[in-house]
């Protein structure tokens, strides 16, 4: 008998299919920690609770679960929990990879469109009553792109350029694996001799040994003075303070950065300060479009029903 | 024998064409008014050419050119022309119509997504170095679109939304009319039906006596609270004050416009700092992206030779 702890914010008929899925066992609703009637989940549900689903973060538990044999994260890389004491050793840690593409690559998508037409720059301008044109723009056609990592997040992107007659280039480690939206795959050993000819650069690749510290100084100054790079994907792929550097010597076109080396990015850093460089903090994917929620509640369910059946859950990463 | 001062900025064999164009005329090719010398074209240039072609403004025009025949701006809407004695009664005006799809639907499309990411809440947050969470997004997808004006800036607008799952409605005078990208098309008597319906309301016609100050404050407030109103047309249909009303109200979820009533836009107007209205200073079009510039010159050498042939202009307002 499992004591389900599920802390999802569910629509129409999910709730029905996660009891169903349930069956026999004890399920506690309690959307991001909180009952239908608005109380908390109390320190003894956190304790006895043997399934946790739906966590937004590892800071999130408040309790230690001291029960918990499967905690089902809402993030596409639950790592985090690995790192330190959050559950007991033996808990299964599984995420929700497959559910942020439509997320994440629609707001680098909207960064870089952002960038092309010198939008950050015109709102700089805008609080100050300025009606000045600031110049030559850039378009995405006949453009190249480069996609580092092409999973769920670099196949989304390069779906969304497609229709634009922009041409998409893939880096994965392994090249003979095509995948969608992606005209020509590249490994990592091609990167140097690409890097002078693509129009933009997007990072959409998880942290790893190949792809953290990646993009050096000395890459991002073979990209072309006019090119724009993104990155969507880990923070660890590019320093802020190379960053900095290359694009204050007017290197670049203009970057957009969704996620940094150092979270939240200091308030004193320089970075936040250069013209055309665009940052959000980290908020490309986690829940912002209804979407999201819809299919981390289907992964949800899917892994509770294959927990419960004794099966290998997907996206498991212990 | 014609004098024909050309003003453009060609390329790769535009000039050739317009050389061979111009026959046994004599051209002066003064780019923007310079020769490549570096001189500017002379008082005497300009009263002695007899077709101007590539005038940006009239106010470009320094000289009176009391001998110009045909006039071809490089504006969409060479109307201005008409309202000054910038040239003599029986000059011909024609203007680039056509040249300008790209650009504009570009614009107002990095305009649009900006707006469902939050970016220009999240730039004014970069200046203060806040890295804060500002919450819910919102997508094209599966969205409803109404573009007034189905012409070419509407209908680039369209084709640029339909990929992303959109659903495109367009407003026209006569709505037996399809246009290319657009699922349903209506005139100007449905649009009081549809505004509660839409997502996205766009405007993209020409100033006129329909659109001229057709979107209300009543209309305004007919639109979804979680709509983005959009203008890439002509900053008569909608009043700035009514916009700031509206949005401060705090109904709709954004607005971009690049067009408004009051050109440039007086910096003490309240609009200017609201927060969800992003305003770009009347610059989706002109020549902000190179293929604006090779329209723009494949109208006007196609003009010369009709002119010189005695034949009936393109994009001719008089």
């Amino acid at each position: 008998m499992e004591k389900i702890l599920n802390l999802l914010e569910l629509e129409g008929n999910e709730k029905e299919l996660f009891i169903e899925a349930a069956g026999e066992n004890e399920q506690i609703f309690a959307t991001l920690g909180v009952h239908e009637d608005g109380t908390p989940v109390t320190d003894e549900e956190w304790k006895s609770a043997t399934i946790i689903i739906g966590v937004p973060n590892p800071g999130f538990v408040k309790v230690y679960p001291e029960n918990c044999k499967y905690l089902q994260g809402r993030m596409a890389g639950p790592d985090a929990f690995l790192k330190g004491n959050y559950v007991p050793k033996d808990c299964k840690i599984a995420g929700c990879q497959g559910a942020y593409g439509q997320s994440v690559s629609e707001h680098m998508f909207a960064m870089m469109w952002a960038l092309m037409k010198l939008i950050p720059q015109y709102r700089d301008n805008q609080f100050d009553g300025k009606w000045d044109d600031l110049g030559y723009c850039q378009t995405i056609a006949d453009k190249n792109v480069l996609i580092f990592g092409t999973g769920d997040l670099g196949v989304s992107f390069a779906k969304l350029c497609k229709p634009f007659g922009a041409h998409t280039y893939g880096v994965r480690r392994n090249k003979e694996v095509p995948a969608e939206g992606i005209d020509f795959m590249h490994n990592f050993d091609d990167v140097d001799e690409l890097l002078p000819e693509m129009d933009v650069v997007i990072n959409m690749a998880p942290a790893g040994p190949i792809t953290n510290g990646f993009m050096t100084k000395e890459r991002l100054l073979k990209m072309k003075k006019t090119a724009i790079f993104l990155n969507g994907g880990r923070g660890s792929f590019v320093s802020s303070d190379d960053m900095y550097e290359v694009l204050s010597s007017g290197h670049l076109f203009g970057a957009g950065l969704d996620v940094l080396d150092k979270e939240p990015l200091p308030a004193e850093h320089p970075l936040w300060k250069v013209k055309n460089c665009l940052i959000t903090p980290h908020k490309a994917g986690f829940d912002k479009i209804p979407v999201t929620f819809r299919k981390v509640a289907k992964i949800s369910l899917e892994n509770l029903k294959r927990y419960l059946n004794g099966e290998a859950l997907i996206n498991c990463i212990n």
